[in-house]
């Protein structure tokens, strides 16, 4: 069973924890939002991709969310004494991958090659590739002019309104190296629990990999992010008001306009037609263990099944 | 009582310690070498200039030798498990120092106002200014070629014997803000115990920074980094026999040919007479303690005084 999954951050990393127990993880590749990177000190920061190292590789901080676990924050501690920014916040050990990354960026190691080998480093089975290797950057409309994804996400905290959103260089990006071929020999291809808009939507802004899903000869599932109509963390709601128009399963299905087969969303949704055809699949959606992680996972591959 | 001090690390540092017990903290410039700087993972590391700021802020790690005090080494540990070179080592709090540094030269701050910033900030009312701004760097020819300063002095451990050094980009360096005008209304221009090829020689391979040196009206006063013919630590004297002939006062007043007009040495290498009338001063140069570190102070700034 192979299975290419779109993903960000932590929803997405969590799915994907249940696809590996359900799945033979050898089979699994995770196609990564890269449009929240960012550059921080010279060191190239991609906060999907290193959210989903940190998960699957057991290093994540549970309870703060982001970052690595048994984290300190000396070196931070020092830029801020020294009077450097210090918004974006890095922990000692997550900047030690930070700085390998960009040694390795030096020596001319693509991204994505990076990441695999990073992977593997921490033992982790699946395969993690960044959507592109080239650069993708995510811009946020407000009713305060145009923040980068990271000013309007963190320094802002996700408060001022979204108006719009705009992939600066997805014109040009190509796919980065096994993405195309994942999805091309993928038995399902799956789009986890993330923000339509911005973990999504970026990876779907390559259009290489929005073609190659949108010509696809099989199932493809998402899992949508919201219960009851909230989003389990961040922003995702009130985007899908501003910008869809509701925060209902079929808005969510309307994001995936004819990239999707069925939709997996929260029982707290009801039972609502979707667009286009989309079959629903309601189940409980909230991932807070090991068992529920692997109960999305089953219900998006089960969905999988029917379809085929 | 104004002072001009062009220093190394380690040794220059110490002798800048005694002197700012001597004479008003305010009216010492030192002039840095920045031949040893590289840039690892991006960031710019300036040893003698970091170790500058450490030792004159009270952050130096003494035991160690290098690096500041109280330090941690996680990010190092990281971004070795992930494969990176880390031969040249950067703890937590140096690494904080890096990063503010590298955010405030991507702001256009330029080096010599950011090493001033810091200085502040260390609580350091002595001025520190890099012997430029421009890019500056040391190269060592070895019997196996060519290497960057810290290659042959870290990864190679200083183990190669030197056949000669190159200050790259010297020819068009210009000396920083500050360091012209510092010598230009100096009472005393002092060059400290550093190495005379790779720490001070980097700095008076800026034309500017000799061609003021040479002009001078006031005296200048050298200090002999060597110890009955022995350096206190490093390869100052391999670097001597092999470039100078030899590791007496003499040898080491020749590096400063028509720079200085007195040479402070220690009393373990004898009476000797020194070249072109540079006047010899014997006293006890190693510097363990505050009492010590004065003597020497004092022992240049006398020297300077009789020459007045």
């Amino acid at each position: 069973m192979r299975v290419a999954v779109l993903s960000g951050g932590v929803g997405g990393a969590r799915f994907v924890q249940g696809l590996l127990d359900a799945v033979e993880p050898s089979g699994v590749t995770v196609i990564a939002n890269v449009g929240d990177d960012l550059e921080v000190y010279g060191l190239h920061v991609s906060p999907d991709v290193d959210t989903l190292l940190y998960t699957l590789g057991g290093e994540a901080d549970l309870e703060r969310g982001w970052g690595r676990r048994d984290e300190t924050w000396r070196a931070r501690e020092t830029a801020t004494e020294l009077g450097a920014e210090t918004w974006f916040q890095l922990g000692d050990r997550d900047l030690g991958l930070h700085l390998a990354r960009r040694e390795a960026l030096d020596r001319g190691e693509p991204f994505s090659a990076i990441t695999e080998r990073f992977a593997r480093r921490l033992g982790i089975e699946a395969r993690i590739l960044p959507a592109t290797n080239d650069r993708l950057r995510t811009w946020i409309a407000t009713g305060d002019g145009e923040l980068s994804f990271q000013e309007w996400f963190v320094l802002h905290r996700h408060e001022p309104e979204v108006q719009g959103v705009r992939f600066e260089g997805a014109e040009t990006a190509t796919a980065a190296p096994g993405v195309l071929e994942a999805i091309a020999e993928a038995d399902l291809i799956a789009i986890g629990p993330s923000n339509p808009f911005v973990s999504i939507g970026p990876i779907l802004a390559v259009g290489e990999i929005r073609a190659a899903i949108h010509t696809r000869q099989v199932p493809s599932v998402a899992v949508s992010p919201l219960i009851g109509g909230k989003a389990v963390k961040g922003p995702a709601d009130r985007m899908l008001r501003n910008l869809a128009g509701g925060t209902g399963p079929e808005q969510v299905a309307s994001c995936y306009k004819g990239l999707i087969d069925a939709l997996v969303y929260d029982e707290a949704d009801g039972d609502v037609p979707l667009p286009d055809g989309v079959r629903p699949i309601v189940s409980s959606t909230l991932m807070t263990d090991a068992a529920s992680r692997r109960r999305v996972a089953d219900a998006a591959l089960e969905a999988a099944a029917a379809l085929r």
